[in-house]
């Protein structure tokens, strides 16, 4: 609380809700934001709760906040899915990590009928056939991460099922594979795994996840379709902007109007990658899609309003 | 006019849309906090109308902010007459006063089937056994007031009812009692009145309508309900907020959006009063609800934004 | 652009989203304020994208925008239409101009049945009398007015309809006339073949489009209604204040919610002109209905913030 | 005050210490100036007294600001007449009206041995052989102009001298004219007399005191010497300057210190003109040197800080 | 530390160096200053240290500040003396305290040859025939008070003079009294002994230090010449003042120069203060001199800024 | 003026007279200084010149500032000197460049009886045994820059002393070495030459002008006292102060009077340097004492303020 407060001291007059909005990234939650939050407030004497988002509830957090980057990735599945003239129903899904991520689509995914079989952590993984999927696993992993023991050992001890010390979750078989922890977590071995067990789907979920060489062999593979992170994982930033909208307005939303917003803008960054591969002749290409895409907002937005 | 000029000369620089909202109180209506914020207005340059609440409809006032009160103090009665397996239909309800409080509860009561059967004022009360529930006689009731003749017995001479002098309305044989007038208006004597009618339901609205003695005593009684002012009559401030949602967004709900709203949240604070109680078991005890689920609330914001 | 940054250099100071929002005129688009924008932006440090109106989508700007004024125009004739008891389908209707307003009437009018038989250029004008309402049509005269040739004749080649060189369309034999270019358009000499043609409906839309002695002549004829621009054109800014509502809102809406929000403040103020007229004793009076209304609406504003 | 109230809500915002710095004109003295100060000082909630010049003593006004212009006018005429190789000593002078510019001069002069000898009003003029230059006399002019009688005529019964009703001191012969009350008070014939008179020095102290073909006349003859009012009465707005300074030294300075520094930068002014004119190619030129030395500090100035 | 800066943090948005300036008063000294600037500075980013005064000479404090009370009253005394014909020279001062105020008048008194001969503390008085008015003496009074044991037997000790434990100074025989410690440290029966040891000059240093009683007992004796402590010890306020200009300057100024500004402004007050009772018709009344000369001040100010 | 207007659009949000003071170094001068001004001054609406030191004189620039460095660095020299009990009075220096900082260097030199030797340039050195002491040589220097030419060489042409190509003057038999132009100019290779030539005095004036092996050489010679510049060049950033001081006082000091105050700041930093090196029992040590007595001050004022 200390350091959140003598942080937010210097840095309060570099920011606000219509100049710089920063956002917490890996152990920074909800906590350490309200925190920086409430010295803002102090120090501003205003209730300018824009100016930072993932806060809690009562500062004007957003409902589906903590949950948005797995649901979106997910969301994001389900579009490559329907491209293929597949459905999400029944598919299993390997996951690594056990936190906020991860926890989303494990849920999400449980109520799209699909299944995450695999959770990892600094110490192995585990492997649950019958998928993460009921309300007390999901639940539980909150419980584990909040424990502060941060070992996935123990949901293998609390569920009895198979836990795999020191490996990663790569190897087993599953229709589709959402690296959710860390950068640098697929290497080339893993990524051979994952192709010799014939999975199709590769889809990033963590920033940069996937080795350069991992990826560039996932990607050369005919069969496999690569998804980039920067697209997938667009879902917790884009639930900020929505935190930040309810800010403005003063008003909540619920979780439902916030979950289909959330769908809404994943499904246009997918057709948005779709259509930008395709338009510079790059075929069904996510990764290309998504960049070309990107880049193409920043620059027509630069050359409207003018050089500096 | 020149007394709201000066006053806001003196305040304008402690005060604005996300730093401290100002709102009337007892003789203080929307002309004049339309004076003020004409007054901020002039001082800062800027339509910042969030700024004060209760506005006239042009410097961006909501409707149904001035009978917002009534109209919040009927729905929460209609909360505490479903837990006990009644309907507001066809109850009458003895109000004390004829002022915004008391004009939107008329209204608000005869929307749903009930009927208002007493009015007071200094003069003494009426009683109107029909009720005040047709649109001549709820128009009537802000004519009155706009009169300044401060007088209840013009409702009798119109409309050819009883008018009892120098005498409060308390004795009258009701179902529900809303004392929605003035501080300390309800003493022990009152009280012993309105438990030996059999009153079942004492919903404060004013402010502290009831004395101390009074009070513990109606609390005393098994078969009466009481109701706290604070939660009861927190449609007016929620619909401020709703006002300044509508000045944030430069948008105008329509009446039907902000009763509902209004509606919404009446039903929340019932029932996380409600939920409050039984959490400490304390059982159905609405009075204890309110103050401790607003008092969680103000430890947990100030918990979570860390100490000053 | 260095004219648009220098310009906000000097004028960033005494503008801002709550204090003064300029809007482009003629000669004025989305390129020119998208430049103002981005020098206001730079200078702040800060995004308040609601200090401009008419901006690029990415800049924030309002879809249905640019079509605004000349959608709402057609809003307007449809009430006037339907207060005579007659509908907008089939009607045939007379425009000047080939400019953003004139480009919105053509598409509304043809979504709603009608058709806009003829346009004008300073070269001439167009008669169409199979109507411009298909999509080809009316995206080429986009294209028109993007070559900078600043010529209807070329309508006329490109879709083998005929072509008066020099002349005004007001001698053509329509349902409606709606000058939709420039101030002056309409003298006495076509206000004559209008009546002489029997046209019930003359609709002002450009800025002040029919001279004095044109609009004497056209009010005192019993057999036509006139509509005046000052109430017809109010699409335009009234949807400038929907784009000020989404910044405020950090929202984008979509077209048909911009759309139905924009006919339905065409609809009250058709409505509230009509009501003031009425209860004024000037009965079915447009131009008297829209100046006596507006009036009205800033006096009772000034006499609610009290006098400076 | 209640006008200047107002005027200051209006301008508040477009003024400041370092912003803009408003002075008084005819009309607005320290009264005045005092009650905007007041009004500002209230509306900023902060003491920026250098937002205003010419305020009472206690609000910071400078010592010697009243006396100023008046002072600086005869420094700058002690510059002309030690060029001339005369001393100020013995000299008479005719001065118009008797408002603060010549009340300056007057005590000025009599302070460096010299004396005035006409006053005017808008009832005449008095000629007064032995000057204006005894305490009781100068003291009599504030008390005249604090009378608002606004006659001359009082000091010719109060001191026994000549007046003259309805004319002009213009035909008196004396060493040095100095119009000192308003626009356009020496008119040709006037010129004559002062030229018929053998007065040498013609300093003009108000502003374009002279008509144009007056003053053409008194530059064409030889023997006259015309000092333009742009330089010779920047006394009164430099003293401005130096009351600005002390406020922003949170100081008050000694009249000496204030009269002391008004003479040197009239000295600088004087020396500043001469050698712009002879740098030109135009003599002892005062006219020209003043515009000359003017210009160019605004166009170096102008270049130094670049383009716009 | 930490209280200084979180009563900052609160209290920063109201103050400023045009705005408000608090300075401390017992208990807060050129530490706790300097650390309510340091957070100032920290929260605004900026360097304006004129906001507080009696800051440490690095963040621009005063010199002479620490001693500039006790100055100012042996200036005060010295105009007093001058009055009835007498010096400074010889006199014997009794004081109380031993604190910043006392220390100065021991400074000063010693350079104009005066001296004190008591010194107080809550355990006693020390008497010193020969003065406090060495170098090591008077260094000694800031060491007694570093020290923290709070007790003048110290001096007693260290310079071998007499000590009396519980008792006050004011019996002792001396020129001048000068009670420059506490509130009510005076009392009647102290008064008595004043009186009954003929001293004629009664100068009150700190806030109100003689009770009703005395001060009314005194005032009434012929022989006693009382001075009021809202002018005696304007001297710190007034340094605070001269501190403010320094900092507004960016200079820092000589010991030198800031003794004599203290001497001029001591002058002024006194001068001022006999002016008023004069003119009021009350003689030479110290007491009622400085209330009717502050009260005009603030009165004529009010008056030329305009009533609010 | 281009790049120095858009630098400035990007700066001015996080600068300001009170929060950092930008100055030019090596390469901004004068024209750029006014240049960023100008921006400034547009961008803010307000003459804050404080903001900015090295402007035009027109702008706010201090007299002096330009040769402030070269002149302070003499005075620095003065008083190694005296404590050397030599006079500064004929002797000779070698200089480097010919740079603003030189050519303050050459005229305060002469001033006080000394003069400089040798100049340099990319191009080479020149030797004048004369001094480069008139006003004609003096004003040279200032001409050369101008020239853009770079090339000392010119020096030696128009006076007809010696030019050696490719050389630096660190070889000349002089009694003061000052390099003054640029980084890592004296080698050890030089710094052995110096100490050949049996130079007592090496007076560091550009930052850092010597190697770390040329230092530990310098340093370790008895014979040699070596002055830093972080003390000797000081006189221009301290001048810069004085130049805010004048800004904030609105006034404009006379050429002796900052020069005066730049000798005061001198003297006191050599002083302090002195008393530092010799407090922490290191003799007669400027560099160390520089380093102490800097370390010193800014901790200091660290603790002083308290911790962030």
């Amino acid at each position: 609380m200390r350091f959140c407060q003598s942080f937010m001291t210097a840095l309060h007059r570099f920011i606000g809700p219509d100049v710089d909005v920063p956002a917490g990234d890996m152990g920074v939650g909800t906590r350490e934001i309200s925190y920086l939050f409430g010295q803002y407030r102090r120090l501003r004497g205003a209730w300018e709760n824009g100016v930072l988002t993932g806060k809690d509830f009562a500062s004007g957090g957003s409902l589906v906040r903590p949950q948005a980057t797995g649901y979106g990735a997910v969301y994001y599945l389900e579009n490559v899915l329907k491209h293929e003239g597949e459905s999400i129903e029944g598919k299993t899904i390997a996951c690594a990590g056990f936190g906020n991520v991860t926890w989303g689509i494990c849920q999400k995914a449980a109520d799209l009928g699909a299944k995450v079989v695999t959770l990892s952590g600094p110490d192995g993984y585990i492997y649950d056939p019958d998928g993460v999927t009921t309300k007390k696993k999901i639940d539980y992993i909150v419980e584990m991460r909040a424990s502060g023991r941060n070992q996935v050992k123990d949901y293998a001890d609390k569920f009895g099922v198979a836990f795999y010390p020191g490996e990663k979750p790569w190897g087993v078989k599953v229709d589709v594979c959402m690296p959710s922890a860390m950068e640098n977590d697929v290497h080339l071995e893993h990524a051979r795994q994952i192709v010799g067990n014939g999975v199709k789907y590769y889809i990033e979920v963590a920033n940069m996840p996937t080795t350069n060489e991992a990826l560039s062999y996932l990607m050369s593979q005919p069969g496999v379709i690569v998804a980039p992170s920067k697209a997938v994982n667009a879902g917790g930033v884009a639930t900020s902007a929505l935190e930040m909208a309810q800010n403005s307005e003063r008003l909540v939303w619920t979780e439902e109007e916030v979950d289909q917003r959330l769908r809404q803008i994943m499904n246009n960054i997918y057709t948005m990658s779709v259509e930008a591969a395709e338009k510079y002749g790059l075929g069904y290409n996510l990764v290309a899609g998504a960049n070309i895409a990107g880049f193409q907002r920043v620059a027509d937005a630069m050359m409207a309003q003018g050089i500096f």
